[in-house]
C-alpha cells in the first residue's frame, strides 16, 4: 500500500526544516566567513518556507519518493531569500521578519555580494537534480528568475508612474510573486516526471494562488487585524502605494469622491491616523473591500479548478488543497 | 582536409563580436526597458572579450565545429560583465572603459537589479548547451561563479587587514581573476567533448595565465607606460593597495627601508607625485620589479608547459599560444 505512505503537510514542513538545518551547517562552514555568514543569517531567519513545501507537495502528488525534489526545494527557497535580500537594499528596508535586514546588520556591499552568491548557490542546488530532468528544470527556473526581476523592476517603475492600470498591476504581481510559486509547483511535478498537461495545470494553479495571495496581502494591509497580520495596518495608504485597492478605488470613483481621494494622495502634510481613516472610509463608500474579495475568490476558485483537473487520485490532492485554503484564510 | 578550416584568433574575435551584436538586439527589445537597457549598456561597452575568445579557441583545439560552444562564450562574457557591474557599485567606481558606470548613468537600484538579471541571463545562455555536456558545464560554472564571489570578498577583507601574506594574495587573485579564465578554457573544451585530462590541463593553463596576467597588472600600475597601460601610473601606491609589489616589498625589506615604506603607507597627508616617486624608489632599491617579473615568467612558463601537454597537433595550439603571448606582452 504505497499510497498510504504519502506525506502530510506537517511532515513535509519538518523535512524542509531539517534539510535546511543541515545545509546551513555546511554553508556556515564555508570560507570566507564574510561571504557565507550573511547567507546563513538570511536563510536562518526562516519564514514559512512556503515555496519548498509546495515543491515537495507537488512532487508527492505523483510519487512517494520525494527525495529527488529536495535540491529544487532548497534552490527555490534560497533564490526567494536572495530576492528578498536585494529587494531590502533597494527598498531601504531595515527590518525583515523582526530582525535587522542583511545590509543593516552587515553593510550594503556585503548584502550585494552575499545576495549574488545566494543566486549562484540556488543554481548549484538545482544542478543536483537528475540529469534527465535538469534541462527542463533549468529552462523553467531561468525563465522564472528573470520574470521575478522584471516584476521587481515594474514595481519600482510604478512608484513614479502617475497612472497604473489594473491589468498592468496584475501583471506586475504575477511576475513579482506568482511565477515563483507556480515554478515551485511545476518543478516539483517535473522532478516526479509527471505528464506535461498536469505540470502545466499545477503551474496555472500556482499563478492563481499567487495572485489571490498577493491581493489578499493588499486587502489585509488596510482591512486586516494587526495582531494576526503582524504589520501595522494602513502602511500602504500612508505611502500612497499603488495597491489593487487604490487602483480599483481610482477606477470606480468619480466626481467629488475621486477628488477627495486624489487630494489625500497629493497632501504633503497630514496626521497619519486621519489619512488612514479617511482613505479607508472612501474605500468603504466605494465598496472596495467587497470588490477585492470577489477578485480574490475568483482567483481562488480558478486555482481549485486547475488542481481538480490534475489527473491523480483525489485523496493525493488533499494536502495541497488544505495548505492553500489555510493560506487564503489568514484573517478575513 | 578538415583541419585547414581552423579559425584564426581574428576570425574568432569577429564571430564573438557579431554574435554579441545580434544577442544585444534581442536583449534590447525585451521589456521592461528599465531592466534590460542597462544590461545592453553594460554589455555594449565591449572590452577585449577575452573570455568568450578563450572559450572558442579552446573548443577549436579539438573540433572545427565551434558552434556548440557559443552559448558558453556568451554566458561567460555576460557573467564577467555582471561581476564588473556589481564590483563597480561596491568600489564606488564612476568610470568603466571610459564611460560612466551603470550605477552612475542610471542609479544604484537599477545597477543591483540589472546585475542580478545578467547573472540569471548567463545561466540562461549556458543552459542552451547540449544536454549531454550540460551537467558538467553547470558544475564547473557554479563552482567558478561562487569562487569569483569569494575572491571579491577576500579582496574587500584584505583592505582592512593589517597583514596579508603572499600566499593569501595569490589565492585571492586566483579566485577573483584566474578561475574564470580557466573555466572559459575548460568549458570550451568540454563543449568539444575533449578528454578529461586535456580539459584539466587547459584549466591549469588558464589559472597560470590568469595569475601571470594579474601580477602583470600590478606591475604595470607602478612601472607601466601610461600611454599603453591606459590608466594613471601609481594609483595603487597612492591608495596603499595591497598588491603583489607592496606585499613583496614588505616581505623582503627590513630595518630603515621597511620603516620608510611603512611610514609612507601610514601618512595621511602627502604630495601625490612625491609619494609615488618615493615608494617606487624603495621598490627599485628592493629589486621588486625584477622579483615580480620573475614570478610572472614562472607562471607564464608553467602555462606554456600545461598547453604543451594537451594532446592535439601542435599547429592547432598556435592561436592560443599567440594570444596569450600577446596578453603577456602588453608593455614591459
Amino acid at each position: 500500500m504505497k499510497d498510504e505512505v504519502m506525506y502530510s503537510t506537517r511532515e513535509i514542513q519538518e523535512l524542509v526544516k531539517s534539510s535546511f538545518e543541515s545545509e546551513l551547517l555546511l554553508i556556515g562552514n564555508k570560507k570566507p566567513a564574510g561571504l557565507y555568514q550573511p547567507i546563513c543569517y538570511a536563510l536562518q531567519n526562516g519564514g514559512k518556507r512556503i515555496r519548498p513545501t509546495l515543491v515537495l507537495l507537488a512532487c508527492n502528488l505523483f510519487t512517494d519518493n520525494i527525495r529527488k525534489a529536495f535540491p529544487i526545494a532548497l534552490a527555490t527557497e534560497i533564490f526567494h531569500n536572495f530576492t528578498l535580500l536585494h529587494d531590502d537594499i533597494m527598498d531601504k528596508a531595515t527590518v525583515r521578519r523582526n530582525k535587522p535586514t542583511v545590509h543593516v546588520k552587515y553593510n550594503e556591499n556585503t548584502a550585494i555580494l552575499s545576495g549574488d552568491a545566494m543566486n549562484i548557490l540556488a543554481y548549484e542546488y538545482l544542478s543536483r537534480s537528475d540529469n534527465e530532468t535538469l534541462p527542463q528544470l533549468l529552462e523553467l527556473f531561468n525563465k522564472t528568475a528573470l520574470e521575478v526581476c522584471e516584476g521587481q523592476q515594474l514595481d519600482m517603475d510604478f512608484e513614479s508612474e502617475p497612472l497604473v492600470s489594473i491589468d498592468d498591476y496584475i501583471n506586475m504581481i504575477r511576475l513579482k510573486t506568482a511565477v515563483l510559486l507556480a515554478c515551485s509547483l511545476k518543478s516539483g511535478a517535473l522532478a516526479a516526471c509527471a505528464p506535461e498537461e498536469d505540470t502545466e495545470l499545477l503551474y496555472q494553479f500556482g499563478i492563481n494562488i499567487g495572485l489571490a495571495f498577493q491581493l489578499q496581502d493588499d486587502l489585509l494591509d488596510t482591512f486586516g487585524d494587526k495582531k494576526v497580520f503582524g504589520k501595522n495596518i494602513g502602511g500602504d495608504i500612508l505611502c500612497n502605494k499603488k495597491t489593487y485597492l487604490l487602483l480599483q478605488a481610482l477606477n470606480v470613483s468619480e466626481g467629488r469622491k475621486k477628488k477627495e481621494l486624489l487630494d489625500w494622495i497629493s497632501r504633503k502634510e497630514y496626521i497619519p491616523q486621519e489619512k488612514i481613516e479617511s482613505v479607508t472610509s472612501i474605500y468603504n463608500d466605494l465598496n472596495i473591500k467587497h470588490i477585492t474579495e470577489e477578485k480574490i475568490d475568483a482567483y481562488h476558485r480558478q486555482a481549485i479548478n486547475d488542481l481538480n483537473r490534475v489527473r491523480v487520485p483525489e485523496f493525493r490532492k488533499e494536502q495541497l488543497f488544505n495548505l492553500t485554503s489555510e493560506m487564503m484564510r489568514r484573517n478575513h
